[in-house]
């Protein structure tokens, strides 16, 4: 029996049109497949008649697969000299839990690599026309998480200071609670904001607000999670805003 | 005479597998490529015998096509009625101009759009099993530049304080000025830094380092622009440090 290797393969924001070439072809090489509720399932239709693919959710909020069930499913697989592809949505490295997973099969032995996809979060620049990082106007742009298991909240204060543009993964869970904490970091009403579903997919929603509103804005544009929220003075600059309907999905 | 189109395009960091599916097909459809320098040459493999393919520089430092002649090049192919691709390394908007790019275009009626790229500053954290994110340790990324041609520097206490990992660009060209300026902000002398090359090619360069050594260590691994540099404690947690002979290099 041959040595199996585990590759942690980001898959990008949205439909398979997003998996690089390098993905395509891991993929594509790959015996088993653990795939995250959240990737699209237009992904799925790269699975050969050969691949088992086996999948764990890791949906927010819902039921889904432990992560140490998933832990132990990678092991195994590779334990029995198969070639396993754990694809997840975005970036495997950028809230993805890719380097908890590397270490932790890494430690028992198992062989492992990487492949880096498109997280949503910069995805959206290119999907709406805004520039994430702009000359004179934001030299920098931080992905950063609203929401965690241990409940601590980012140092809103230093990141308002900070003058990069800020976009927010998991902060529409609750927004009222975000556009509050963002507004007593000292951000002042009129800053703006947009708010973008389904970067990645056919028909993006996306709006363009300001933080006094913010939650008000959300909730009248029906705008739900999952939503990135990009905050700074690019995000009025968008040169093009999709209020698609909101049939038009990912598959 | 059609309407023409320009497409703003990501490659990725490195080498043609970095394209993603939907880039590798709308440059298949492109008749004319208008591509960067710092794009890697396995990218101009894609072209077919009917592509013009006009190589644009931009490279830091060196003699390079001004920005507004670019410009104009488009536009001239754009009003031809063609269908041209601006190929950039990385993600267009991500310290790629290409905001200012769309909205000059599009106030001269020409249509545009875009596709993302895997941007450096992530394609790391695949790369080197680097967590960019990591629980309880870094609740999101940073990505900023050192440089910039106004001469003003990021507001590095900010940044410090945000307790993000932070990857920055262009910050070799003066790396004792970019160590100071991080010490100076209220980084200690320990805080974990890793400095990569090439990290989209074949045996990516990468060595650990602690901040207060930066750029002595920098200098005594050889290490030289363009690279990355990642400050915080993510940045003591790659599983898997490049060390490959210089002449290992994306074509």
């Amino acid at each position: 029996m041959g040595q199996g290797k585990v590759w942690l393969v980001g898959a990008g924001p949205g439909d398979a049109e997003w998996l690089t070439l390098k993905a395509a072809r891991v993929l594509a090489a790959c015996e088993v497949w653990l795939i995250d509720d959240l990737v699209d399932k237009s992904v799925l239709e790269l699975a050969g008649p050969q691949t088992r693919v086996v999948r764990v959710g890791k949906r927010g909020g819902c039921k889904s697969t432990p992560q140490a069930f998933i832990l132990r499913l990678m092991l195994r697989y590779a334990r029995q000299g198969r070639s396993v592809a754990r694809v997840k949505g975005g970036d495997p490295f950028v809230f993805g839990r890719g380097g908890e997973e590397w270490a932790w099969l890494a430690e028992r032995g198992v062989e492992v690599d990487a492949v880096a996809g498109v997280s949503a979060g910069l995805a959206l620049g290119a999907a709406l026309g805004l520039p994430l990082t702009h000359r004179q106007t934001a030299r920098g742009v931080a992905l950063v998480t609203a929401h965690t298991t241990d409940g601590t909240r980012p140092n809103w204060q230093a990141l308002a200071q900070s003058a990069l543009t800020l976009v927010i993964y998991m902060g529409m869970q609750d927004i009222a609670a975000l556009q509050a904490e963002l507004q007593d970091a000292g951000l002042p009403e009129h800053t703006p904001v947009l708010v973008a579903e389904r970067v990645g997919c056919a028909g993006p929603r996306s709006r363009a607000m300001v933080l006094g509103t913010l939650a008000r804005s959300v909730r009248e544009a029906g705008l739900a999670s999952p939503a990135l929220v990009v905050v700074g003075e690019v995000a009025a600059l968008a040169a093009r805003l999709g209020q698609a309907a909101a049939d038009r999905r990912c598959a």
